[in-house]
């Protein structure tokens, strides 16, 4: 075990503790910190540390942490901001292990924040102590029977136990876990706040709960993430453990951002790149914190589904239908029973019933109760069935079918999610799912991320996972890339700049040579062939089409020689001191489908390679997909597939299918050339880059760049 | 008041019921509706029918209704199929008003059930009742403290008694609506489901809510409607007297239309038609019937929003930046408050806070709580503030909190949704809320349907309804049609066929005239001049590009001839033994942007108009709108709006925006055209329609019809 993990696995499973700022009184963070602690009934060392109390609910209290003989395993620290400090260095004399740090007012706050914060931090490693928080709520560990938190939520006992690992940016969104998993009797191996991530982070928590035997799914809420790429291998290794990862991201919106930043100081990053990110890595991405319980609940009990399809089945008609219409509605397919499954079914059924979705309504009875069950066991037969959606309405006897229901789907091998649709007028059938253990839901929302989140795990488990970064790098592009890079001046690249880099990455371009004189294109054009394209070029100038700088369909070389003087014409008026360094002459080239195709530097994850409908789609789709680089052709064709503009590369109503494998080829180039460059490529867009009939490749007919100065 | 609906009123209040097969045992259906007369206290006369008994639950019963004196207001029977029709007979020969007929397996089952419904139904017309189902669950009347179903939820006190009117086709959705709305403290004026609507239908309920005085809010659950004509009309009334109709339509997907046919004997209808006649005509239409609680509770309690943006605060920063995030992904605009709002708060906010979404944790304290009131109260006297979504989380003085938020709510003009984001923890400030009648939800996706349809329905009432149908026909055109029509074949009509009607109601067209011979057509060619097209007509032909029976570009006569030929030999290889009647020239146009334009005859509504992106689009988007016809101008506009081209036809990136006003034009020319043919016209499709740049126009390049015989 990576020794990190260990010290935090004694600080999470700790044998003593002490709560500096210790208080009888529930109304102060010590003191609410101090009732949980013994009312929970945690069976460890407790500590109270209080200037003058010689106890506090009954507990011996020392003044100072080093006259409590032993170090504690983890101090909880609940203070005014001032007093931390001196708080802290106690506690690191006094030999703790660890330092949970409730008090708010650092890094969220500012760079004054960040400066005290800091202070913290060293005071910490000083002492080789790690530092959970500040602004956190601290955490729980059901098994251990222990809550080192002041949130509310810890006044409901028990605490719920179980076995999903959560680790929260945010700490009443842990309070609202933690009653959920309550009512919904499942529940945590430990569930912890991280707040501001000064020392332990999230990844330092998934990694411990990958190790953990108590833990059998990982769920996050996250803020922004300190290290990408160390969550993207623990992505792979929880995978190989067959934990499955759910997390909640915030900051999709810029709206998200803005609070995240000044919630806990994180960077958020881009949220598209966290989906595409998520998906490569078998990470199950929810838009909703308390559906990370649902799911996490459904992988423990049925882990993912075989097959994608859904049945649905309901004792009620309209909900079966308006279920039915809302699991096709969510992108989740309905699943095709069998003739065998559909046989035996139909004579269960009165006539003019679906198979799928079935209504179980009026059916005839079997041993006291309808033949609902025997339909039930019939579908969980089905190999075309992946998983079934039972949605319960009222019907007579509805606790006793329930009961049943869900004994069968724990005895089976079909994952099933339960929806109770009424409202406490059956929390008798609540009840009896609860006491057997199977998962339910309430709302049809949440019983289709269920449904949607076990179908993409399941998705993505068959699919092989991402290759280690290194493996897909080309030596060759690198070594290429990275000499060519040296030539190149640092900021903006002009056109030609761009595509000779690009040429070096193995990426066919138009041959562009910079025409400095009108005498020099006409020169060029005539090797080229009329009709040809001048386009002017200058550093400073970004959009050059607006500009007035791009001339198509130019005849001769008198209609050259006046498209020069146009050009110079406008860019004097559009960008005036700005300097023409000459132009470029292209071939006509207008044959073929027009993709973007770039790179960027992703603050969270570093190189991103993306693609996307070109032309004039960009204005009327949001057509594009994106992966974290480097990655393979097969990769590339992934996403290629997953375009809206798909249909159309591989050729409809009789037009020729595109080269979607020079395509493919070409940004699998690309990802290399971007991950070899590193934060140095900020960014990179071929735009258009020009796709064309089957074998005849692909060519980038424009491009521009920005490159910093390498890092040293 | 229109007599029909004064007799529903009568059955809906009735001041006497009679329970034909009443029993004392809740086992049976007879049986659980005498002990919910019973138990929940209606106070009019209650007679049980029974072949023998003398009395059930203690009241004197009657073996035949006749002897039971005064004619009852209404009859409910819940008895084997076989003996409903000498029942009904016996409920109609003593004078009852109405009759409620709970038992199944009729048109739902098919056509021997249909026969069998009509039988009754002749029995009711018979006698002037009114007939309720059958396969239907009865109705409760709350103010009466009348429950005459069958339905389980009837076994929780009390009857949930409020404003909103319910009608539902499915009993056991009723059923949950009822246990819903106790949890939440809401209810009903009537709850009322109507089965297979063999008479009363969801329209006269609709009807009677709208002038029931108890009725606040009408909510629907919909598989068909017998007529969608008069459900507009009733739209328009309900709109006018200021009670909101909120709706879910099963049968959105294929899966829930052919379970909603056998379910009710229903026809579904087009779902995309209902969207566009519900956005129309101010119906809220939801995907999901739990939510037409919360949405009919909250436009009951604040109605509908002033101004359409949203201000999002939770004294949880994690809760504000996920709810924040799915404002935005929900396509509601989150507000921006003025500058003297934002400075106002400001002052309340610790450094680095966003104004929206607001994080109100841990404000300076006034008076015992902290000032999250005061910042709910200058969010809610900005104009710019159209609702609020208060998401409350864990925080110490939670209740308190809540009820100040709550009543603050209920006494300002602000409409407010609040979320309580944790479990039964927080039950405390639920039954707080209930306590004040104050609404509130427990999961963001209903806040969010909440907030949606509450601004939907604001921007709905902005908008002008649209104007009664046969205000915007005109009447010249109207008579063009039909006058031609009646010299045009029925069946599947010509391009040149198609054409003739388009001109007819005044829409561009080319000039095509049926070439028989390549000789007419290369004269023909001569006077439109070179470069043509040349299409094959055939009537059994249609799909033409595929059959290889359009050719583009042809530059002289040799090429027209060839075309021909090749044409004729395509066909025949595609299509054997079809003939081809001729080809028409048309000349070469490719200058703007191609839309399919067309209409259809809808079972539900009758004639709709559509219009949508053409070309290669049409593989890649789903880009459509739609509307019943006739429209106006303005209206077509509104659709093209929406359309996702429309950036394109307004103008992009230096292009010339395209000629909407005659597109818009059009589009309801073409309205008129299939309003005035009625069920006739099955279709009409206009693909490509070219719209060219401003002020050129648009021209209709290729056309299609299919034109019924004339109903006589």
């Amino acid at each position: 075990m990576n020794p990190a993990v260990s010290t935090l696995r004694a600080i999470l499973n700790p044998r003593s503790v002490a709560v500096i700022g210790a208080s009888g009184d529930p109304a102060k963070f010590g003191g609410r910190v101090m009732h949980f602690l013994v009312k929970h009934g945690y069976r460890g060392r407790i500590v109270p540390v209080h200037p003058s109390a010689t106890a506090v609910l009954g507990i011996p209290a020392v003044s100072k942490l080093a006259a409590a003989g032993d170090p504690v395993d983890v101090c909880i620290l609940a203070l005014p901001a001032a007093h931390l400090p001196a708080a802290l260095e106690d506690c690191g004399r006094a030999g703790a292990r660890g330092a949970v740090v409730i008090t708010a007012d650092f890094a969220e706050t500012g760079a004054a924040g960040a400066a005290r914060q800091d202070e913290l931090l060293q005071i910490a490693r000083s002492h080789g102590m790690r530092l959970i928080g500040p602004n956190c709520l601290g955490f729980i560990n059901p098994p251990l029977q222990l809550a080192l938190t002041s949130s509310v939520a810890l006044a409901v006992e028990p605490m719920p136990r179980g076995a999903i690992g959560l680790a929260s940016q945010s700490g009443s969104l842990m309070a609202s876990l933690i009653s959920h998993a309550q009512d919904l009797g499942t529940g945590f191996s430990v569930a912890a706040t991280v707040g501001n991530q000064a020392d332990v982070e999230l990844c330092d928590l998934v990694e411990y709960f990958i190790e953990d035997e108590n833990t059998r799914a990982i769920c996050l809420y996250i803020e922004g993430l300190k290290n990408g790429a160390r969550f993207l291998e623990l992505a792979q290794r929880a995978r190989a453990a067959g934990k499955p990862i759910l997390a909640v991201k915030a900051g999709r919106s810029a709206a998200g951002q803005q609070v995240t930043q000044s919630h806990t100081a994180s960077l958020a990053g881009s949220y598209a790149v966290w989906e595409a990110a998520c998906r490569d890595h078998a990470v199950c991405l929810l838009d909703d914190p308390e559906a990370l319980i649902y799911c996490a609940d459904f992988l423990i009990r049925f882990g993912a589904p075989a097959a994608s399809s859904i049945a649905v089945m309901s004792p009620s008609g309209g909900t079966v239908a308006v279920t039915g219409d809302r699991v096709v509605a969510a992108g989740l397919a309905l699943a095709e029973p069998g003739a065998a499954t559909a046989a035996e079914l139909q004579k269960l059924l009165p006539p003019g019933r679906t198979i799928n979705p079935l209504d179980v309504g009026g059916l005839p009875r079997a041993s006291g109760l309808d033949s609902a069950l025997t339909a039930y066991e019939l579908l969980a037969k089905d190999p075309a069935v992946g998983a079934i959606l039972i949605a319960v309405a009222t019907t007579p006897q509805l606790e006793d079918k329930v009961r049943q229901w869900g004994r069968a789907a724990l005895a089976g091998n079909k994952p099933t999610a339960i929806l109770l649709t009424p409202g406490t007028l059956v929390d008798g059938a609540r009840d009896a799912l609860k006491e057997i253990h199977c998962p339910y839901t309430n709302r049809l929302d949440d019983t289709l991320r269920v449904l949607r989140s076990a179908v993409d795990y399941g998705e993505a488990l068959r699919n092989p996972p991402p290759p280690a970064s290194s493996s897909t790098i080309s030596s060759n592009i690198t070594a290429a890339v990275l000499a060519h890079a040296t030539t190149l001046p640092e900021g903006r690249l002009t056109e030609p700049e761009t595509k000779t880099l690009l040429r070096a990455g193995g990426i066919h371009t138009t041959d562009d040579v910079l025409a400095p004189t009108p005498a020099a294109a006409i020169e060029q054009a005539q090797g080229i062939g009329y009709p040809v394209v001048l386009k002017g070029v200058c550093r400073t100038l970004v959009h050059k089409s607006e500009a007035g700088a791009v001339k198509l369909n130019i005849a001769d070389a008198d209609a050259l020689r006046t498209a020069w003087r146009e050009i110079e014409t406008r860019l004097a008026a559009h960008l005036p001191g700005a300097t023409l360094t000459g132009c470029v002459v292209q071939p006509m080239i207008r044959d073929g489908t027009e993709l973007i195709v770039g790179c960027r530097w992703d603050a969270q994850f570093g190189p991103v390679v993306i693609i996307g409908s070109g032309g004039v789609l960009v204005e009327i789709l949001d057509d594009v997909q994106m992966a974290v680089a480097p990655i393979s052709s097969a990769h590339a064709h992934r996403l290629i597939t997953g375009l809206r503009i798909a249909p159309v590369l591989a050729g409809v109503r009789g037009r020729p299918a595109a080269d979607v494998a020079a395509l493919a080829d070409t940004i699998a180039k690309l990802s290399v050339l971007a991950a070899a460059l590193g934060p140095r490529l900020v960014e990179l867009d071929i735009n258009p880059l020009l796709v064309r009939d089957s074998g005849a490749g692909v060519i980038a007919l424009d491009a521009r760049a920005t490159l910093m100065a390498s890092a040293t």
